[in-house]
C-alpha cells in the first residue's frame, strides 16, 4: 500500500509533549531522501451542549500563531483514555461536566508532518460543577452560544482553528444536520 | 492580548521544509516553561469545480500516518504567491488548469504545535490539460465526483483528513451551502 519506504529513523528533538523524527526514505519517485515529522499523542476535542442546545467556546492566546482564537474545548489525552480525557479536559476548560460523552469522529491533523489523531466528542446534557481551571490554561474568555450560533461563527470566518472547524462539522452531523443549498 | 511572555528562542531542527523552534516562556500562569513548536510556510488547498459541479479528489499514502487518505488538490506555497501556488499545486497533482482561481477563506492548522496557515482556494470551469506529475507526487488514484458527493464522503468517514475537510466545508460556504436540520 505504502509507495515510501523507511531506510533509517532518527530523533532529531524531544521534549515533553512532542518527538521530532527525520526518516531516511526512498520516495514514491525513487529518489532518496529525508522525512521529517512531528509525533504527538492523539488529542481530544469536546462539543458541550446544554439541555436547550447551547454550546460553549473557549478563547485563548495562541503562542504559534500569534493570535486570539475561539476554539472548541480540547487538549492532549496524556496517557489518559479518550473519553477520560475529553471529560477532564471539558471540566479544565469550562467547568462543565456530563454524564452523557460519547466520540462521535476522527480526522487527522497536518498530515504532511504530523501524526496526531483527534478525537471528537459530543457531550450532551452538561451543568456547570465550577471549579474551571480556565485562568491556568491561559483562557481568556468563555462565551455560552447557541449551537447555530457556533456554526455561524465558521461561515463568517470568526472561527478559524481547523481543528474546531472539523470538531463543530462532526457534531452538526451527529446532530443530523447535513449542508443544504 | 498575549498572555504568553517569550525569554529565549533557539531553532532546535531544521531541513528546507521546516523549523522547530524551543522558546523559553512565562506561561500564563505565571510559571517559567518552555514551547516548542514547527514553523512550516503557508500551505494552500484548491477545490476544483467543472462546469458541472463535478470536483476532483486525490489519493495518497500519507508518511506520517501510515494510511491512504483522500484529499482536495494542495501543498505548499514555496515562494510563489498564493494563488500561484494553487495553480501549480492543482495543476501538478490533477492535471486540471482553470482561469477562474480565488481565495475562499483561511484556517490554522495545529495551532498548538504549527505555525501553518492554509488558504483555501476556488478554480472554477476546470479543464484537463493533460500534464499531472501525480505518479512523481506520491499520488496513487485520482477520482472524480459530484461536489456533494465529495461532502458525503465526510458524512461516511472516508475523508479524514483534517484540512481537506476544512477546505470542503469553506467550499459549501461559497457555493451558497449551509448546514440545515
Amino acid at each position: 500500500m505504502s509507495n515510501w519506504e523507511t531506510i533509517s529513523s532518527k530523533i532529531v528533538y524531544k521534549n515533553p509533549w512532542m518527538t521530532v523524527y527525520e526518516d531516511g526514505v526512498i520516495r514514491p519517485d525513487g529518489q532518496k531522501g529525508i522525512y521529517s515529522f512531528v509525533e504527538t499523542p492523539p488529542s481530544v476535542y469536546v462539543i458541550p451542549l446544554d439541555k436547550v442546545n447551547n454550546t460553549y467556546l473557549i478563547q485563548l492566546f495562541r503562542y504559534t500563531t500569534k493570535k486570539l482564537s475561539w476554539e472548541v474545548p480540547g487538549g492532549r489525552s496524556d496517557g489518559l483514555s479518550l473519553p477520560e480525557a475529553a471529560v477532564k479536559e471539558l471540566e479544565e476548560e469550562t467547568g462543565l461536566v456530563s454524564k452523557d460523552v460519547v466520540e462521535i469522529g476522527q480526522f487527522e491533523n497536518l498530515n504532511g508532518i504530523s501524526t496526531e489523531i483527534s478525537h471528537v466528542f459530543l457531550a450532551k446534557n452538561v451543568e456547570q460543577a465550577g471549579n474551571s481551571q480556565s485562568a491556568e490554561e491561559g483562557i481568556t474568555q468563555i462565551k455560552k452560544l447557541p449551537f447555530e450560533s457556533a456554526l455561524a461563527m465558521i461561515y463568517k470566518g470568526e472561527i478559524t482553528d481547523g481543528q474546531s472547524i472539523n470538531a463543530l462539522f462532526y457534531a452538526a452531523l451527529a446532530l443530523g444536520y447535513a449542508f443544504i443549498r
